[in-house]
C-alpha cells in the first residue's frame, strides 16, 4: 500500500535535501547545476547506458558506486561531457571534489551526470563558482529537477509514501529526458531516493528489476545516450527492518511504481511529442518475445508519425511486430487500436474508421494491444509520437 | 568495363518487354498495374523480405521461383495485399492466373508484386480488366517503373551494357521505395532484368552478394515492410559462355553497380529527403562491425535531423556508433564529416564551425566517414536526412 505525497519529488524522502542554481553554463537564464544530498551516507546503486562511448561522468560515478555507497549527486545540463577525453575525466573529478569540499563529503561519496550537448568541454569557470552558490534545503527537490532538464517541456518527479506494515518509509525520485531514449538504457538521468533501510546486496538487484519494466521499457528515437544513468541512494533514516530479498517486495512494488511514473513522464515529455504509445503485447510464446515486440512497435517511426496523425494506419503496427523478435503466427493474431478490434486472427475487421480517427484525435493517450495467442508472455512499453517538431527541435541543436 | 545505356531501364536487355497502364487502384490518375515479361523463360532469384508478416504477393512469388525459373512479373501499386489472409492469396494467384493468359505462359512462371497499403483487399474488379489492358513493348520500362512507386517522387532505373570480354551483355533495373526501409531488406520492389546467359547455381548467390552490400546497406525508417523483394531474371538471349562462379566477376561487378545505383537512388529519394547520407566505417575490427556500425549512423533519427538542419552536431554520429555493436575505442576514434576531421584520436578538434554549416548547406550529400583504427574492416551505408515533410506525409498516408 502506498499514497502519493503530493507535490512529492527528489527530496522528499527523510534526510534528503536538494538545490540548484543557474550557473550560466546554459545562455538562457535556466537553473543548470543541481546537489542532491543526504544527511547520512546511504547504500546506493546505479544502471548505466549500455553506449560504448561513456561520458566521463558515467566513468567516474561508475567508479564511485562501486562500493554500493554514496552521499551526494552533483548534476549540470547544457553539456553532456561526453566525447572531451582526458580533459572531462579531470572535470568531472574536479566537480565531485568541489562538491565534496562544499558538503564536508569525501570525493567518492559524491556522484557526478551531466546531459547536453556531446564534443564540449564543460564551461569549469562558471561551474566552479556556481557549485559553492547551491544551497540544498528539504524543498530544493523541485530545483533539482529543474536544472537537469534539456529539451524538456516539463519536470518529472514523483514521491511515494509506502506503509510497510512495520512502518513507513517514502520513495521520490527526479528524471529528465528528452531525446536518444532507448531501451538499455532509456533514460538520461534519473535519481531514486529513499529513506528505507535497504540491504547491499538486494538494492542493486531491486534497482535493476525497476528499470527492467520501467525506462528499458520507454522509446522517443531510438537512440541511446553516453549520458545515461540511474541512482538509487537509500540513506536509511526510516529505520525500517532491512529490505532484502525474503522481504523486499513492498519496497520493490513501490520502486517500480516511481520508475513507472517516471518513465512514462519522460515518454510523455518525448521531444515534439503530443500523445503517450502504450503498447501491450499479450500472449507471446515467451516474455523476452512480448517485451521485444511491445518495444519494436512503439520505436517505428512510421506507427509514430501515424498515430500523430490520427490515422488508424494498424498495418504499420503489424508491420513493426513483424520485424520484431517475437515469434508471430499471423493467423493467430489480433490487434486493437484503443480498445477496439482491428484485425482478428490474421482478417482485417471492418471497424468503423471515421469512429477511430474521431477517437484518436480526442485522446492524449494511444493505447495499442495486439494478442499473440501464441503463450503467456506480456509486456508493456510506451513511446510518443512523431511530430514535425521532433525534427525542428532536432535539426538545429546546437546551430 | 561496363557503360551506362542513356535512359535505360528495365525493359533494356534484349528480349524484355514491359508496360503499365492506369487501372483505378489509385484514386489519383497515375499508372499503378505493370507487366514485364521476357519473350523467352529466364532463370530466376529473389531475395524477400524478413518481416515475419508478409505479404500475399510475396507468400505466392517464394514459392513460384523455387525453381530457379521465371519469364514475367505482375506488379501493382496502391495496395500491398498484405495482412489480407486467404483473400489476399487467392487475389495474388489470380493476378497470376490473369497474367499468364494474357501473356500465353504458365501461371508459375509469374512473379507477383503489390505495394501500397496494409490490410485493405486489393480491388480485383479494377485489376482484372486492368492487366488486359497492358500492352508491353521494348520501350515499356520507364511506364512499369513509374506505376510501381507509391509516395516516391521520381523513378529509380537503370542500366548498363557490359563487355565482358567474350560478348556483351545488359542489366537493367527498375525500383521503387520510399518508406519502410531498413536493412533485411532495405527496399520495397526492385526488377532486375539481364540479357546474360548465367548458371542457375551461380544466379541466386550473385544476387545475394548485390543485395547485400547495396539494399541491405541503405535505411530510411528503420521499418521493413512486409512487401519487400528483389527479383532478378536473366534471359540469356546474349548468348555468352554462361557466367558462373568461376567466371562470373565481370557479371557481379555490373550487377553490383546497378544495384548500389538502384540503392542510392531509394536512399536519396526517402519520404520527406532532401539529402542523401553516405556513412563509411574504416579500420573496424571486422567486417560485420564496419557494416552494422554504417548502419546504426544511417539510421539514427538524431543525426538525419542534424543533417536536415545543416548542424555539425558530431556527438550525435560518435552516439549512434556507440550503440552499434562495432567495438570502438573512443581514444582511437577519428571522425570525419564532409571530409573535415571533427575528432582525432577522441579528442573533439577545432574545426571552423560556421565553414562546416555552409558547407553542408550548399551540399545535397553528406559524407561522414570514421577510422575505428582497430582493423581492416570496411562498409559503406546510404541513408537519408529526417524533415518535417517525413513526419507530414506519414500522419496522414491513409485518412
Amino acid at each position: 500500500m502506498f499514497e502519493l505525497i503530493p507535490s512529492g519529488g527528489v527530496s522528499s524522502a527523510a534526510g534528503f535535501l536538494a538545490g540548484a542554481v543557474h550557473a550560466g553554463i546554459k545562455n538562457s537564464d535556466e537553473l543548470d547545476l543541481a546537489i542532491l544530498c543526504s544527511e547520512v551516507l546511504c547504500a546506493a546503486a546505479g544502471v548505466f547506458t549500455t553506449n560504448q562511448i561513456k561520458s566521463a561522468p558515467i566513468i567516474l560515478s561508475r567508479r564511485h558506486i562501486t562500493k554500493g555507497q554514496a552521499q551526494a549527486v552533483v548534476a549540470n545540463s547544457g553539456y553532456a561531457n561526453a566525447c572531451t577525453a582526458e580533459q572531462g575525466l579531470a572535470d568531472a573529478l574536479e566537480m565531485a571534489n568541489l562538491a565534496a569540499a562544499k558538503l564536508g563529503l569525501s570525493p567518492e561519496h559524491i556522484l557526478v551526470a551531466s546531459t547536453g550537448v556531446i564534443g564540449v568541454p564543460l564551461p569549469m569557470d562558471r561551474i566552479r563558482p556556481g557549485i559553492f552558490k547551491i544551497k540544498p534545503t528539504k524543498r530544493g527537490g523541485h530545483d533539482f529537477c529543474r536544472a537537469i532538464m534539456t529539451t524538456d517541456t516539463r519536470p518529472k518527479e514523483i514521491a511515494v509514501q509506502v506503509d510497510s506494515g512495520g512502518g513507513e518509509f517514502t520513495i521520490g525520485g527526479a528524471a529528465k529526458g528528452a531525446g536518444m531514449i532507448h531501451p538499455n538504457m532509456a533514460t538520461m538521468l534519473c535519481f531514486i531516493t529513499s529513506d528505507a533501510v535497504v540491504s547491499a546486496e538486494f538494492l542493486p538487484i531491486a534497482l535493476q528489476k525497476a528499470v527492467d519494466c520501467s525506462f528499458n521499457m520507454i522509446s522517443i528515437d531510438g537512440d541511446t545516450s553516453p549520458s545515461d544513468c540511474v541512482f538509487l541512494l537509500a540513506n536509511g533514516l526510516a529505520g525500517n527492518k532491512p529490505f532484502s530479498f525474503d522481504n523486499g517486495e513492498v519496497f520493490q512494488e513501490a520502486l517500480n511504481s516511481v520508475c513507472t511514473h517516471l518513465a512514462k513522464s519522460i515518454a510523455q515529455d518525448g521531444e515534439g511529442a503530443t500523445k503517450l504509445i502504450e503498447v501491450t503485447v499479450q500472449g507471446a510464446a515467451d516474455q523476452a518475445g512480448a517485451c521485444q515486440a511491445a518495444r519494436a512497435i512503439t520505436s517505428s517511426p512510421l506507427v509514430k508519425a501515424a498515430i500523430h496523425g490520427n490515422d488508424p494506419n494498424w498495418g504499420r503496427i503489424v508491420a513493426a511486430l513483424g520485424r520484431s523478435t517475437a515469434t508471430v503466427r499471423e493467423d493467430k493474431l489480433d490487434v486493437y487500436l484503443n480498445n477496439v478490434c482491428v484485425m482478428k486472427q490474421g482478417r482485417p475487421t471492418s471497424f468503423s474508421k471515421q469512429e477511430m480517427i474521431a477517437a484518436l484525435s480526442t485522446s492524449n493517450d494511444a493505447l495499442i494491444r495486439l494478442c499473440l495467442n501464441s503463450g503467456d508472455g506480456q509486456s508493456t512499453a510506451w513511446g510518443c509520437d512523431l511530430s514535425e517538431e521532433y525534427v525542428t527541435i532536432n535539426s538545429a541543436y546546437t546551430t
